[in-house]
């Protein structure tokens, strides 16, 4: 196995870090390799907010589900789905330009997530530890005001980086499911209930308590509060973002 | 730099391959690495399908905005933003279950597009070259019909792979925008339409050009029929994703 290989594989989620500051050149190299990434016509469809100022990672462990680490990690990176500056730059060149749709921002949040994945894994190759916070798509008109984001600019993701201590180190990496359970061959192969319990419970290892663990997991992930917000508020993203009647006021 | 940043910064498109069939047991690798890829709660909250079939690959080169290269390629994964699984599971356990958002619908496709770009890093660190297919948001009925997607699966990314030609490996990647253009602290900032393309113009080196090329490029790229049809479609899967009228069905 190569050495890339390897450390897509090792790579785990990194929540407790060192006080030891990321060097600049290694903040720069992440960077750099989050540009690199494959992207839409090579429109760079996303920004990166670096967020340095203590304060807003305090706001943003509050806004996004009460997770204290995230003000404790020494690099945040928010990754934007931005269709604003090609908008503008076609409205300012063309008479005629079609209002953004759902098409764009998926295809604009998809780039913020590849820039992303390749920001974790150039800190993986560094032996830094990194952590996506999915409740960044949470309290967006929140959200939307502390990062001051125009109308076709949202937050997609958001990754805390940090090196990591000997425990989480020494952390055994969840298992994942199998090929089997995830890959099919031409044609989807929706799982019944049973065959995706039994591959669930040879990752998590309920055995009998397996009803018991779904349901308390199904309360913690589903049926919770973040969960109801986080649709809450990436609906109202997307409202901003294709509601015509308000077109006008940025062309 | 090391070895994995190398790769990051030197992996490009490649859009003609040779004729050489990709080696099982690096197919098998370039697969396992999506599945150790991050995963909101470890939920794995996507599948892969593997288009083996020429057929479909002939049939998705012409739904996917006609681009014959994908029926050449040797490997072509399908990646759906998937919560049918977790959704059924929690159904058969839990009498309450709230119904899919766009929350849901998100963070799966962000599951999705994450372990994708594992693939393509796991890809160029083998020699293996790949190209995204965003056109796979495109005609959502024709490919939920050509995959048998049931309600919460929808096609999130297509990457199509292969060993580059030589023409390909020479050929040299498009300049990125710099972290200047991308990268923001703190707070958002909206990039006026001289300052974007001033910094489109170092990439692209139009010069007098620009007007010209600028327009055509709106015109290519975003008042097109393939892009509104991606609009039309993605607006299509979420709206089948959270229709709630049609809940019952599925529980």
């Amino acid at each position: 196995m190569n050495q890339t290989m390897k450390e897509l594989m090792e790579r785990k989620s990194v929540r407790v870090y060192k006080e030891q500051k990321i060097e600049q050149e290694k903040k720069a190299a992440i960077i750099e390799a989050a540009l690199q990434a494959p992207t839409a016509g090579n429109m760079t469809l996303y920004s990166i907010i670096d967020v340095t100022d203590p304060e807003l990672k305090k706001k943003l462990s509050v806004t996004c589900d009460n997770q204290p680490f995230i003000a404790q990690a020494p690099m945040v990176l928010v990754f934007v789905a931005d269709y604003q500056k090609w908008y503008d730059l076609f409205c300012k060149y063309e008479d005629m330009v079609r209002a953004p749709g759902m098409g764009d921002f998926m295809l604009a949040a998809d780039d913020a997530l590849i820039a992303a994945q390749n920001a974790v894994v150039a800190a993986q190759s560094l032996g830094i530890g990194s952590c996506y916070i999915g409740d960044i798509l949470e309290q967006y008109e929140t959200h939307r005001e502390l990062f001051s984001l125009p109308r076709y600019a949202v937050p997609a993701a958001m990754v805390v980086f940090g090196y990591p201590v000997q425990q989480q180190i020494e952390r055994v990496k969840p298992s994942r499911l199998r090929p089997e359970a995830v890959v099919f061959e031409n044609i989807y192969r929706r799982l019944n209930t049973e065959e995706f319990q039994s591959e669930l419970n040879r990752v998590t290892d309920r055995g009998e308590d397996f009803e018991r663990w779904i349901k308390a997991f199904c309360s913690r992930k589903w049926n919770s509060d973040f969960s109801r917000e986080m649709s809450r508020s990436v609906k109202a993203m997307m409202n901003q973002w294709e509601n015509e009647g308000q077109q006008s006021d940025e062309a």
